[in-house]
């Protein structure tokens, strides 16, 4: 038995159907040639047979979603199998848009928190001699970086290695966490809001205050860098969900980044903004003012000695305003830089200070569900997770892609992650369906953004 | 725009997570041969772009799930089709047990009410050149017989017609409508206590006091054919379902009936009650009564003159304390018998008070949401719903199966359809995922226990 502590517990009342907070993953898989039925068959068999669950895939609430006394995991010792592994199939063609679309409805769905809160599923009919996974996983558990490297366990560098098993089987290693990743999900924030040592109700109140005068239209209290509305800062109005992937060579976009003198960082919001200032304006949404992302970012405080980075939070111009690639991209980088500047510009006791001062409203439209009525922080999340670096494998199995699957909250309508992993960069884009019609126009412009950087950059 | 009715409006209310008021069907097709996939993909593009809807594919609430006003219908004019038609498929083997699965998981979702709430889902993969096409439609617009009655829009007798149009696009016929179905669902039951002509209010109030004394161990009000508690009447926990078919040959089993002289409806009660005793003695679960079934039937009023039947309803022993097949084949033959003559010397004014007298604890369980708290009116609902009688075909692929998919409510985990369809009966087990693990042996077991009668009765 473990009590939730209070970030942990917020998920669980924040969850909501319209809102559900699971974040999951979609793995593709290159199949060993000439084995594609029997290799999915015995995946299949192995992980409906594998039935010992190390934690936390072994734990649930003791109380179910019902949340009326204080929350604790409990160790379940009757796991219901067929209910938390499902083996699924893509109708014909099998293509990326099927898979698409069947992710977008398993993502969906809410989890049963009367059940530990996670389900896996195995997706075969894959074109290509390939086949996916799809995890979710609840919030209250664990982040975009966690979960990854939940799913990692099962994983191996070595292309020959067999015998291997599914990842809820095999308990934690021994080694040393890595760096946190780098993905500001709601549950990181939490975090950061508790690590600033004031009580949750004092917090609270402070928080609210900034609410309050983000109302108030008169207030002399401003909350920097308040962003204009968009079509992606409205309400969830139901739970379905879009989903859409765009894969870039990690190589290809570093080359860029280099060319054009900027960080990958950099390259990455470029590219979201080139995209989303296209999809906006072809629905005649676009704003006049340029579209700002909230960046979580690895600085060095101003009095760092050496001991290490710390995780801090940036809002940053997508340059959305502007039509020409080159001038855009300059904004971004002009936007990002002083970002930057001003961060490493603060003492390590004051970083997290000043991200609560970012992000408290931000924070209490997610714990009150007021968002969507109040003017954003910033008009959307654009986090970028570091993955595995080297190629892993599954039985033999080569994982060819990792795509991030995320959670929403009201007044944040897209969500966009990307994870590298290996030698790629691997998009996802999460949308509230109602919100973003044809929202995997997104990331078809997103891909074409690349190209057309590449052709202003390096002209042939 | 039309105002829901207060029968129709219940379902708004009765709606949660575990206990979700839809139904459904599940019919499976014979496709031309030689032409799977080509059949396949022409279908899922006939049914993507058919993009007109007559009523009631057409309607929504003007609230959605919130039913914070009066609730009423109104027509949606921007209908979201990818949402609400869907194009699945079944991993290998593509056999029963995977279609069972599938539409388990597919009928434990909720309807988003902010949309008209129906979802049809063509799945393709099906083994032995079949297809299958599962719909779901909330209970606030149908029952399980104009359920039948709608999705039948989209069948023609004639195997060689063409050009055939989805159910959604084409308008509701000008033919007077057959006798009602005999389906006992929740809405048939409002129904029928609304034409008792006592106001809503007065109607709660009545039937509270039953609920009442069936809580009250030293009441004198008895409430008549007071079951025992048993696994079937559980509080549901959960959304998850497990449903399972059964389909017979209709010739054989009237050949049965008429060998055991009988009705059908005894030989279908025979093989539910044989069925569930193998099933609930296996786990342990037997109680040493027999378990009681509610079962919706067509009577002639004493005082009729050939006008017409009535829809009544009768309580009957399922047998399940007795070992010898004949034996509890008798007993529920003379339950039967001696329900229907009780219900056949009532005048037609009677019946109807007599009809509240049985089933007001129920309905009060579900209004109230205080089932499985109470003792069960009667173990199980087995309802005989009379569907199509000849065969039916769409753009020339046989219908060689439609079974209804159908709702739980708290005390009531087991629910039990059968539907004829020309020269076949078709079974629907529908069950609550948590309280009947193995469900699925039950529909094994009807179909054994049809074999075992058969030897009985007629020894070689």
């Amino acid at each position: 038995m473990k009590l939730l502590n209070v970030v942990d517990t917020s998920w669980l009342f924040v969850e909501s159907r319209a809102t559900p907070m699971h974040i999951g993953t979609l793995s593709i898989f290159a199949l060993p040639e000439g084995a594609h039925d029997e290799f999915v068959q015995q995946t299949v068999a192995l992980l409906r047979d594998t039935r010992t669950f190390a934690s936390p895939w072994n734990l649930k609430l003791n109380d179910g979603a019902l949340v009326t006394s204080i929350p604790r995991w409990v160790e379940d010792d009757d796991i219901d199998m067929d209910y938390h592994f499902r083996h699924s199939a893509l109708p014909k063609p099998g293509g990326e848009r099927e898979l698409g679309v069947l992710v977008s409805r398993l993502h969906s769905h809410q989890l049963d928190l009367n059940r530990p809160p996670w389900e896996v599923h195995l997706i075969e009919g894959l074109a290509g001699n390939r086949m996916a996974l799809y995890t979710k996983m609840h919030h209250s558990i664990v982040d975009g970086g966690s979960g990854v490297r939940l799913l990692s366990r099962m994983y191996s560098t070595d292309p020959d290695a067999r015998q291997m098993l599914p990842p809820w089987s095999i308990p934690p290693s021994r080694e040393p966490r890595k760096a946190a990743a780098r993905v500001l999900s709601p549950r990181a924030l939490f975090e950061m809001a508790r690590s600033g040592g004031k009580s949750g109700v004092a917090l609270l109140r402070a928080l609210r205050r900034w609410v309050e005068s983000t109302r108030d239209e008169g207030s002399n209290l401003k909350v920097p860098f308040t962003a204009r509305r968009s079509a992606l800062n409205s309400r969830i109005k139901g739970s379905a969900r879009r989903f859409a992937t765009q894969q870039y060579d990690l190589g290809e976009i570093k080359a860029l980044a280099r060319a054009a003198d900027c960080t990958l960082n950099d390259i990455v919001l470029y590219l979201c903004g080139t995209a989303l200032r296209r999809f906006l304006k072809e629905s005649d949404r676009l704003t006049d003012a340029p579209l700002t992302a909230g960046i979580p970012v690895d600085v060095r405080p101003a009095d760092d000695e050496g001991v290490g980075n710390a995780l801090s939070f940036m809002i940053a111009s997508l340059g959305t305003d502007i039509d020409d690639p080159l001038v855009r991209l300059a904004a971004i980088k002009a936007s990002t830089r002083e970002g930057k500047e001003l961060l490493q510009s603060l003492p390590r006791s004051a970083l997290t200070p000043y991200m609560m001062m970012i992000m408290a409203p931000y924070m209490v439209q997610m714990m009150t569900g007021i968002g969507a009525s109040t003017r954003p922080v910033f008009n959307i999340i654009i986090s970028n997770v570091a993955g595995p670096r080297r190629p892993l494998y599954f039985n033999g199995a080569r994982l060819a892609a990792l795509y991030p699957v995320s959670l929403l909250t009201h007044g944040a309508a897209l969500n966009i992650t990307c994870l590298s992993y290996a030698d790629t960069l691997n998009f996802g884009f999460t949308g509230c369906r109602d919100s973003l019609p044809h929202m995997q126009r997104l990331a078809v412009y997103t891909g074409e953004a690349l190209a057309e950087l590449a052709a202003v950059l390096r002209p042939a």
